[in-house]
């Protein structure tokens, strides 16, 4: 069969060290700031000249850290419960033939401080951190924007669970820099568990910035509980 | 350089017969239908089980007629002059990184009565016939429409010409099926000309269904002076 040869365009630095607890379309952790560091070739003003006249980027990826072997014909999205099964061009899922996804992020800027800039400074990333990137488009308002879309299976943004902090983690909480807690609370309130074990009482683990945060959910409430430091 | 390899998963049936006269964005001109036939290995029910469900769907694509090697850092986009260098990543231009586009199409149903069958049945498409498919994925409005986004350098859909018919061709055109008619009207009216050369009196041609239709920008309407079968 025809093959078709793409190159990473640039990677992505994100708060998301895992797969487990990243929100699973972009924009529902808003405050999850990245950048897209482009490859050696790419990192030249004259491939972004006017990209500042846009307020969000389509960026184009590759679910890396899916093994192609397995992309499935059908899959169980966890937002319809996780026990239906659905085909793979009706869902989002990451197990899907060519690995391809899209997110529309908010563009915040180019970063021309740094060493390895430009790079785009992008806002509520779904993706982990080092996830290859194989495009960068503009979103266009007029094409993109479609009032009257809908899609029944997921019709809204996702329900959220209220978070808080355990009393006996709320000092070590308190220490880690204010936009870094902004964007665990809210990663948090997206309820990672797998839809296939949603008992109380069991403590999972988001590893996000460079710390591995344990939470539980209690009575329709997660709970920050555990809180270490991986570096 | 680390490659990607990626496989078609079917391939476009558009009216559209070379590049010349496609509409630059998904939706522009939305009486043009056409089908997403699978690839064998996917012409699967359960690869598609809840599509129905959407009313939108995205198509990742490959612009497989643009020469990779003309794959440019920065282009001259049509909608802005095309006087005007912009960088790739501040275009929806073909001539791009790894050629990948994205279009949200109409989703108007499976075609299950086709021997090539289960195929999707879209609307509003902007490829040219036989456009290579790396992914299809469900519209989720949640997600993908966002009502807070603008692009300065494009904010609107282009402006429309009148289009009208050509006494010496009303009845060559009258005897194309109206269906067909439609698309060729929207479609004459996103004004295809180059942005280099707006010059009256020139004749243009778009390749569209079966047809070879001749037509010319003359104060300000766009005129239909020749229709041909290319059959």
């Amino acid at each position: 069969m025809e093959l078709i040869q793409l190159r990473p365009i640039g990677r992505l630095e994100t708060p998301y060290r895992d797969k487990f607890g990243v929100p699973r379309q972009a924009g529902l952790v808003s405050s999850a700031r990245g950048r897209l560091v482009l490859e050696t070739e790419f990192r030249r003003e004259e491939a972004l000249r006017g990209i500042e006249e846009c307020s969000h980027l389509w960026v184009v990826f590759l679910f890396d850290e899916v093994p192609e072997e397995k992309a499935r014909l059908s899959v169980r999205p966890p937002r319809i419960g996780g026990n239906q099964k659905l085909g793979v061009f009706a869902t989002r899922s990451p197990f899907r033939p060519n690995r391809i996804g899209i997110s529309a992020c908010r563009f915040l800027g180019v970063d021309r401080e740094s060493g390895d800039g430009p790079a785009l400074i992008l806002s509520g990333m779904d993706l982990t951190n080092g996830t290859v990137v194989l495009d960068v488009k503009p979103y266009l308002p007029y094409a993109d924007m479609i009032p009257d879309a809908s899609f029944r299976l997921a019709p809204e943004a996702p329900e959220r669970l209220p978070v808080r902090v355990a009393e006996e983690v709320a000092g070590v909480f308190a220490n880690i820099p204010e936009d870094q807690r902004e964007v665990i609370l809210e990663a948090l309130s997206l309820d990672a568990r797998p839809a296939f074990h949603q008992e109380q009482g069991r403590t999972y683990f988001l590893r996000i910035f460079d710390l591995d945060v344990g939470w539980e959910v209690r009575e329709g409430q997660c709970v920050v509980c555990e809180v270490r430091d991986m570096k």
